[in-house]
């Protein structure tokens, strides 16, 4: 491997000190772009997904358009269901379904965790792939879905405003909830270690939807896998965690072996370093909606943003994933301003 | 006007001293209830809204079910669109729909703010005859929907996950934003004052969607248009706010001039108290799918929820509206839990 040119995200992720903090996009590999759309049109989601060299192109696409200080690589949270032997479908502009949801013992004891990690060597091909074709321009980051957030999924059987049958399932049956959980787990720690052996920097943990749940249920259904994960993956690389809405637990996540933890928008920068005590790498948390605002007024709200943070421990991103429609100047405005970002 | 017989609703809405908190759920004027499906079989939704004795029967139904404290007027947030002039379509378990989106000021500009109350007078029959129904049982709640949330749907044309397109009107044509927000005020006021004057004893405003909003943009968007309706209500009835998501506004809502603000489950009691400075009424705060467990362990959660609350101006309600599959005996499990408190 060659040495990394560009190691701002590392070197935040590590506490050390930067001269600007870095920047990168979550789902940015991919909606946006129109060279993505060009591959959309031709494979369908799991093809994109699947073939290493599709998924090494996609990654480096946002690398090369709007110059980002690290890549993500472009795969998908409910590749771990599909390795446990959950069919998952994708159908375009729909979102995930995934026909046989999990609602017994039996369909939790038939889930396949020996070999899941295995079963996602593609995801590894690309990482190491990407690395090679990077060749040290930015740091790679690797991710995985969340424990609570992939149940979500498996026994929702679809995106949900609100995940009501998830939650029931948690809250009526929740000896059978922690099986799953474990399950989920214990496949995500090892696809995570292999792609880390592969090549990742870094990895993310998204918990898209642990905001559902109240301090008390986060704290019994999502946090006890969180801190699994991360404890067996900080050995080897820094942790990132995005608990996407569960702001109240920020000052519980700063004494884990997370590196750095994701904020939405609805999280002020003030309270944010408040209930972390200053003492873990911050990443977000500019509002998607905004890089529709005229460029000018996301240059000075990148500016307000960095200037409340602070440039230390802190990892410029958006609250949640890029939206489809944002103009791809306005994106590249967006990871310029914070590369031209003067005190 | 009858005597109340039961007034722990109004007082600890007023901060007086009770021997318990009062009860009452969101949306417990129909969904779960068998009686209101029979309704609903037999009668469209604008009909049961538009029709004053279909609305006091269903009204009415929860207080002879299930015993609440307070009755709240069947109704929609979405008749001020209606009274402005804006078609809503309402399709039986797929949302509303509004199919002419405000998208200019010229859209705005055909907003009709004068009258709107006065189109909207099948609401206050409705609540004349639920009053004299109800004979002073206990109290009646009127409502509104928040400016802010009646944008989205105006803007949106329909529900959303983040209502991305309400956000971007926002952010992109401040001044026509605003211009909307204050007609929407405007009309609701006048709505507002013309329930009190038709017999109702409170008013709550729901703002369902000020949680997608940052807390700058919830102080540009919402915050301003939600204090002219608070001051121009609180001098005739108590105002309770239920600006859901938004659990970084507590400490600014405070110093309104609101008697009581409705919270969602990711808010501890602790930190509500905390950030109200235990100076204010709060309304909540039980996960609705916690209603699916099995009824000993809702009394569990409800005796604990009290105890952290405390008794004392406090409203005893969910999070968020009850779920369309709650069993009924689960619903009455949780308000006989209220009512038969013992610290």
């Amino acid at each position: 491997m060659s040495e990394l040119k560009n190691d701002l995200l590392l070197k935040a992720l590590q506490g050390e000190v930067v001269s600007r903090p870095p920047v990168w996009m979550m789902r940015q590999a991919g909606r946006y772009l129109p060279e993505y759309l060009e591959l959309k049109a031709k494979y369908d989601f799991f093809t994109r997904v699947e073939t290493p060299e599709l998924a090494c192109e996609i990654t480096l696409q946002p690398i090369d358009i709007i110059g980002s200080d690290a890549a993500i690589i472009f795969s998908d949270i409910l590749v771990i269901p599909q390795a446990l032997g959950v069919q998952v479908l994708m159908e375009e502009g729909k979102g995930p379904v995934l026909p046989a949801t999990i609602k017994t013992k039996a369909d939790i004891d038939s889930l396949q965790v020996q070999g899941a990690a295995e079963r996602l060597d593609y995801v590894c091909k690309a990482i190491s792939l990407t690395k090679r074709e990077l060749n040290g321009r930015v740091p790679l980051i690797g991710f995985a879905g969340a424990p609570f957030t992939i149940l979500c999924y498996m026994v929702e059987g679809k995106g949900s405003k609100t995940f009501d049958k998830a939650k029931q399932f948690c809250f009526t049956q929740p000896e059978l909830a922690h099986q799953l959980l474990q399950k989920i787990t214990d496949a995500t720690i090892e696809y995570l270690k292999a792609q880390v052996k592969a090549g990742a920097d870094c990895v993310q943990v998204f918990d898209s939807w642990s905001g559902m749940l109240s301090p008390d249920d986060f704290n019994a259904f999502a946090l006890p896998y969180l801190k699994q994960i991360s404890n067996a993956l900080s050995p080897l690389c820094p942790v990132i965690l995005f608990p996407k809405g569960s702001w109240y637990a920020l000052k519980e996540l700063t004494n884990t072996s997370v590196s750095a933890i994701g904020i939405d928008w609805t999280i002020t920068p003030a309270f944010a370093r408040e209930q972390t005590s200053n003492n873990i790498t911050l990443q977000g948390n500019f509002d998607p909606t905004k890089l529709l605002m005229p460029v000018p007024e996301i240059q000075n709200a990148v500016k307000k943003m960095i200037d409340d943070f602070g440039v230390q421990r802190y990892i410029v991103n958006l609250g949640h994933g890029i939206l489809p429609n944002i103009p791809v100047d306005n994106a590249k405005a967006f990871v310029d301003a914070v590369q031209n970002y003067q005190a």
